[in-house]
């Protein structure tokens, strides 16, 4: 039976499990008809079994998935896992009816709740527990992210702040991450509108480092170090490209992309999922606003990693954590990637040819229609 | 003059200045004549000024060049500015004569001993000092650092030991990371083969961490990490590409990268400049053999990110430093990108779909000859 899961906004969300056990959840602001979630049915079967290794130099995990490399699953240029099963001959990861958005377990993930037995290695190994789940945003094969209508992208981050909830309560589960991977530029050859969540078994490396300093800046000050930083910038103004009554998005004076941007409610709120029903809504105009704009800038969609910021899920208050969207548009000139090389790879200092004061001027001028 | 730099094995050094002031370096195994640097005279004049800002949530610098973006430097196709120069009236970087590699300062240098006077910003900021080099290893645009003779390798590992020693005794350098980027997929368009010297200012957040971990494993058992760690990749066997008399090359159990590789040293030496002649030869000896296989491997030169990291330049011991060269092959099938996306790029968590000791394996087997 679907349920109503947002007092404030109506959404009603419907659990499934697919033929192969993998779990799908359909999430839609009308209550959601019976369906069956299907899945491929080309014979590989659903068996993954990621693990973790130490790297000791590094200090940090990294994930193998050797499964990965073993995907048996040659489908016909037409076919599209992620559009609405037509053919029951041939079914997709998600079903015809009527739903909205769409989640399920990534068939070939990374990080895994059954994971067990790693190798034993020369690091510490450990199983690859977690999980990673495929958001399909909307049956629209044609659209985007930022060329939703509104209620959609609403939706969406209403979805997010569901299963950063749902994922948080899991033993498994230490960190929700939301994210994008758009364009063929980073890698990306499925071009259905849709983001992945990763649902981490620790806190990852960039969270942490963002989380040190944001718990510095409290213990410090009092105050949030983002809340502070992001009234610096609505101060200084010339980088703001979304103003809402409780959203902003700006390209930060500390870019490390030309375009770089940041959305983020303006409350110091640690997680997705105590956000209000107002704060997503605005949260979601402030996005589209942005990926709108990158798109408009050079007339053709703008390749990105959009990557959500929140705090771990680990029963703890965090009232130094401030949930933020960081977009980083792969594009630097109509036709020139950024290239990530060796100071970036090797030595983890930024380049950048560009001022952000003017790439924020250049956003700011892309006229764009929300409504 | 040419003056001899090492005893142990003959090198020669000349030191020159550029018609725009820009330093330059060549080197040999043999007296080098009076020779004129040469620079590019199509009317860019020489005027760096990069600064750096602070990004207080991952509490690092970001570089910012913008008079690279300026370059109004639009050569000929056939123009190759790292080729020794010709023609008098197209000068390019490098001269004729008898030299072996040859070192000189970036003309869009993103690190800049001359840097002065940064914007005042919301975010800290100062002038971007430190020096960015360019490293011809030979004047055979067709050659790759790989494919040189050995003696050619070994100068090459010669030069970044003394850039190290020399860069690390300015005022404004705190760490010397030498590296190299090769093949478009890395966004490199200069073919000739070069590498390049940053000279941070700062000591950068990916050696930071590594030293982090280096000195508490120092403290912890009063061993360096890299020499017990290398001591369990030996005793294991099974990742092992190179094994010399002084130096070793492995896939490391915890690669990031399918194919990547680390060499170093057997002695755990802080820093390329204090390695023995014997020890750099047999560096460039393992360097060289990896470098052949990763070619081998599919038959195509293989693109890669190479990074050298060392101690800082800070008149320190660092007991706990292991200088070593880590290889990042940027293909994991015949014409397979690893791209960094989400995980990589938003969390910081790498993900790999293959094994650490069926790649070594696969590089184990290409065959290659050194002498």
């Amino acid at each position: 039976m679907a349920v109503r899961v947002f007092d404030q906004r109506q959404m009603f969300k419907r659990s499934l499990k697919k033929p192969d056990g993998r779990a799908m959840y359909l999430y839609s602001r009308h209550p959601i008809a019976d369906l069956r979630a299907p899945a491929p049915d080309d014979g590989t079967p659903f068996a993954p079994n990621p693990h973790l290794r130490w790297h000791p130099l590094r200090g940090e995990w990294i994930a193998y998935a050797g499964h990965r490399q073993h995907r048996t699953f040659l489908p016909p240029a037409e076919y599209n896992p992620l559009a609405p099963t037509r053919d029951a001959s041939h079914p997709t990861e998600v079903p015809s009816g009527e739903y909205d958005v769409a989640v399920f377990e990534n068939r070939f993930p990374t990080l895994y709740g059954g994971a067990h037995d790693p190798p034993k290695e020369i690091v510490e190994t450990r199983p690859a527990r977690g999980a990673c789940e495929v958001v399909v945003y909307t049956k629209d094969v044609r659209a985007s992210l930022g060329s939703l209508p509104l209620w959609n992208v609403e939706m969406v981050v209403d979805v997010w702040a569901d299963r950063t909830r749902e994922l948080g309560m899991r033993d498994d589960v230490q960190y929700v991450f939301p994210f994008e991977n758009r364009g063929v530029e980073v890698g990306v050859t499925l071009h259905h509108p849709h983001g992945q969540i990763y649902a981490y078994p620790f806190v990852p490396p960039m969270a942490e480092r963002e989380l040190g300093e944001m718990l510095a800046c409290y213990e410090r000050t009092g105050r949030g170090l983002l809340a502070t930083y992001t009234e610096s910038e609505l101060a200084d103004g010339r980088r703001i490209v979304y103003a809402g009554s409780r959203a902003v998005a700006y390209v930060p004076a500390c870019a490390r992309w030309a375009y770089e941007t940041w959305v983020l409610p303006l409350r110091p709120v640690p997680r997705l999922s105590e956000l209000s029903a107002n704060e997503r809504a605005d949260l979601a105009r402030g996005l589209k606003t942005v990926l709108l704009k990158l798109d408009g800038l050079f007339a053709r969609p703008m390749p990105y990693v959009m990557a959500i910021h929140q705090a771990p899920m680990d029963g703890l208050g965090h009232l130094e954590a401030h949930v933020h969207i960081e977009i980083y548009p792969y594009l630097r000139m109509p036709n020139r990637v950024k290239y990530l090389a060796g100071s970036e790879i090797g030595a983890g200092v930024f380049t950048a040819d560009t001022y952000p004061e003017d790439k924020a001027e250049e956003l700011r001028r892309v006229e764009v229609s929300i409504d």
